[in-house]
Formats: structure tokens, C-alpha cells, sequence
């Protein structure tokens, strides 16, 4: 038991794989942990480990200072929060709602917890469940300052690194939209990839190590373009976006050549071609965030 | 000059950014390079720093028993090496064609190549023209593999890693676009990403090392997805391919509300749902690969 946590306690609501996850790290902290989840049963391994297993959403919260819910989205997270036994329970306590969606969302439940007295912090946590209680994990939060130095001991018997982005509710959720983005795309990207390989005869084990390769030279290049994009210059001396169409289109005619949908490249290259019609051919292909933003 | 290559000799066809890279790194390790481009007046800086500029590409291929191709397209290596007076000149020597295309442009030009009397390895450069002359710098070729280990001397001046991936001239093309895909995709996902952070006020300089962050849990991901591949089991017991479509609809949502095309990201959702419905949703995401790669 950690002696900095052996007086704290936390409720954790939402026992899929990454609540499980938040409630072990907890545990294994020495943090009191109470935990409840809308479907039973999911409980049985924290319980073993020392969780207390609240009868109702209201007793999980009533049972702790801090309630942390991970669900599967805001609706999700409203459907238990909106009730009004578990709201009455909340008045003055604080929920940290590590539930993804989208920053409009967060906003919303930002209102409704000060309608309410509910004290509120917004966050995201950007790494997989396995993470949690690693050095590894990533956790965003947004919201009050002072609301975050409070639980800050309590929050970082999760492990990782804890980041306060700012005030404004809405920014973890902005962030962790826009992180997703980057990283569902490269995963389709990725999955097309082993069905073009895989039609060309290349296994996925064979691709793999050259893919690790591709990911290892992308944070670089992730620094420099959003260098170009706050300064406004898309320089694209050595990598001009006309060339990134022609590989763009070998990849569309090479994929469909083998019967494989290649929808997201061709939105892709729609997005390089519009940028260029515009008339930025010899900028990098980093314009393509300036053209999409434009209003 | 580096003493294992004083007597060594190549040429290099096509300087653009990569080209020149190409025939810079040659000249630094002591290769006697000549160089030739369709468009005059890109061999300044290379003549000054000791390359012989031809005055045609015939005579470019004729000082050397090696040249190195790299232009935009297949289109253009045609356009410069199936011209009689080339194709005769290039007869006993090797290309080594390190321009991008697909797979059939690879064995297209090796049909030509034998045609002809022209031995041929097709190859790829998967980092870029800064990355010439350096560790980093990643090679892959394919070919006759007696072909590669005769110029793989020469070929090493070039710096980096030198794959040889198999005798079907298709291979390295393949490999090639399975990789421009991740890429590409990729920063597709990075260029929007920007755009929907901007929308809500978070500027790109502080998403980016976030993004890095993003960009560092790839590579152990692809590992694995490609084990799943592979074996063709998909488990997605952490992480179902219908957590991934709730947060595919988040962005393409968050998105949309700021008016910003969210089509890379349709469509990727896209595949999912379909992934879904063809009864995959406790899968993880990777299962994509398997559905777009059926016949």
C-alpha cells in the first residue's frame, strides 16, 4: 500500500478493459477503489484484488470524494451520471470523465455538473488499456486548475504522464479527437496495406518490420509540418505535393488492379488534388491541413 | 575518396530532390558519377562537386557499367530509356531503377530489360532525399540476386540499409507501395487532424507532441497486427472493432461540425462498419485487412 494514497479513495464507473484497467492501477496504488458497472459481473477479479463492489451507480460515488467514469461514450456516461440519485450523490463531489467524444460533449457535461454542483474535470487518456499503471500511459485533462492539483495524487497512482492542457472543458476532448484521427487513419492505412502486400504475394511478417520503419520516421516529420502549418509556409522543395500524388495514385490503381477497395486513398488523393488545384502544387503536403481548415 | 570504390563508376538518371541525393552521396564516397537530366541546368552544384555532366543520356548510360534510375514515374524512365540510342547503349550494363511505381511496371521494364540485353534490379527508397548518405536512409531491391550482391558496393556508398527482398522484379514495388500506403494515409490523418484542432483553437505546435506520441505506439502495433494477420486470428478482447467505429464517428462528427470534409475518415469508417456487419465486431480493427483482401 503506498503510504501518499493509503487515505484516498476513488470510485471508478465503467468496467470495460480500460475502466478495469483504471480500477487495478487504483488498487495496486493502495488507493481505496469502489467500483460499479451498468452490466454485472464484470467486477469479480477487482473485487479479489480488494475493490469494493457498489450495489448502484449512487452508492459507487456516494462511497468516494473522486469518481473517475470510463464508458464508451457520452451518452453512455450520461445514462448513469442524469439519474437523479446518482446527480444528488455527486452535489460537491468531483467526477473526472475520462469517456471519449467529441469536445461539444464535454462542454455539455461541463454545464450540466455546474447546474448541479458537481465539481468537473474533462480528460482523455491517448494509450491502450494495457498502459495504465505504466510509465507509458498518456492521460489529457481540461477543467479547472485547481480541481486538477487536487486529485493530481490520486490521478497519477495511474501511472504516465498527466497533462492539464487548459480551462477551457473542451480541449482534452479536442485533443484526443484530433489524436484519434491521426491514429485511426494510419491504422486503415496500415490494414489496406497488408491486403495490397498480402494480394502481391508479401506476408504481413515480411511487411511488418519495413512498417515499423514508415512509423519511426513519421514523429519527425509530424515536428516539422506543424512547424509549416502555425507559420503558414508549406514548403515542398524536396517533397512537393504533385509527387505525393503520383504515389497516391499508384497506390489507388495497384490496390483496385487486385479487386481491394481503396476508398480512403482515393479520399486522400481527392483532398491532395483539390490542394493542388487550388494552386499549391509546390507546396509540401502538409497545405492540405490549411486548405481543409479553410472557411 | 573511399578507397573501395576509387575505381568503382555509375551514373544517375533523373535529379529531382532524390536524384541529386542520390548522386551527391556517390560523389562523397569517392564513385566517379556522371549525371544526366531531361530538364537541363539541375547538375550545377553536382558538376562542382566533381560529377560529369553527359550531354545526352546515351552517352550518360556509356560511362558506366551501372546506372541508377530515379524519376517521377515509370512513364518518364520509359520516355528516357526505351529510346534506341539508350536501349543500345545500356546493352551488358545494369539498371537499378529506384523510381516508384506498381509492381506490373517493375516486371514490364525487366521484360524489356531482357529483351534487350539489359541486366535489370528493381528497387525502392522508403525515406526521404535527407536521408541519402545517412544510417537512416532504407533501401529494398528485387532482381537477380547475383546482380545485387555484383553492384551492392557500389550500391552501399548510398548509405542506410540495402534489402534484397526476393528474385521477383515485382517484390520491391510492392513492398514500396504497401509502405507509401501507411505513409500517405498516415499523414493524411495528420493533415486533418491539424485542420480539426485548429477549428477548436489548439494550434498544431501543441498537438505535435502528442502526435509523437501517437506516432510512437504504431510501430509495436503493426508488429502485432501482423501477427493477426498472419495467423488469421483477430481477437479483439482490449480493443473491438466497434470501440474503433465509436470513435471513427466522433471524429468524422467533430469534424463535420466545423465544416471540415471528413471523407478520409468515411471511408475508413466505412470499412469498419462493413468489417462489422459481415458478423467481425468483437474482432479487432485489423480484421479490415483480411475483409478487403477477400476475393
Amino acid at each position: 500500500m503506498s503510504s501518499s494514497n493509503h487515505q484516498s479513495a476513488v470510485t471508478v464507473l465503467g468496467l470495460g478493459p480500460m475502466g478495469r484497467a483504471l480500477a487495478g492501477s487504483f488498487l495496486d496504488a493502495g488507493v481505496r477503489t469502489t467500483v460499479w458497472n451498468r452490466t454485472p459481473g464484470r467486477d469479480l477479479e477487482l473485487v479479489q484484488r480488494g475493490a469494493v463492489s457498489a450495489r448502484s451507480a449512487e452508492e459507487a460515488v456516494a462511497a468516494s470524494g473522486l469518481t473517475v467514469v470510463c464508458v464508451v461514450n457520452y451518452d453512455a456516461a450520461d445514462a448513469v451520471l442524469r439519474r437523479g440519485p446518482v446527480t444528488d450523490a455527486l452535489k460537491g463531489r468531483t467526477v473526472v470523465n475520462l469517456t471519449a467524444d467529441v469536445p461539444d460533449r464535454a462542454r455539455d457535461t461541463a454545464a450540466w455538473a455546474a447546474a448541479h454542483g458537481v465539481r468537473y474535470l474533462d480528460g482523455a487518456i491517448m494509450t491502450p488499456a494495457t498502459t495504465i499503471g505504466t510509465p507509458a500511459a498518456v492521460f489529457i485533462l481540461s477543467g479547472p486548475k485547481e480541481l486538477h492539483e487536487e486529485h493530481r495524487s490520486v490521478l497519477e497512482a495511474l501511472g504516465g504522464t498527466h497533462t492539464h492542457l487548459g480551462e477551457d472543458i473542451g480541449r482534452a476532448a479536442a485533443y484526443d479527437i484530433a489524436l484519434l484521427d491521426v491514429f485511426w487513419t494510419a491504422m486503415a492505412g496500415y490494414a489496406h496495406a497488408l491486403a495490397v502486400a498480402g494480394a502481391e504475394g508479401v506476408t504481413a511478417r515480411e511487411l511488418a518490420p519495413f512498417a515499423k520503419g514508415i512509423g519511426a520516421i513519421l514523429p519527425p516529420l509530424f515536428e516539422e509540418f506543424a512547424q509549416d502549418v502555425d507559420s503558414g509556409s508549406f514548403s515542398g522543395e524536396l517533397n512537393p505535393i504533385t509527387s505525393a500524388v503520383s504515389s497516391m495514385a499508384h497506390i489507388v490503381h495497384a490496390s483496385e488492379a487486385h479487386g481491394i477497395d481503396a476508398g480512403v486513398m482515393r479520399a486522400a488523393e481527392g483532398l491532395a488534388r483539390r490542394t493542388i488545384a487550388l494552386g499549391h502544387g509546390t507546396d509540401g503536403f502538409i497545405r492540405i491541413a490549411e486548405v481543409l481548415g479553410r472557411r
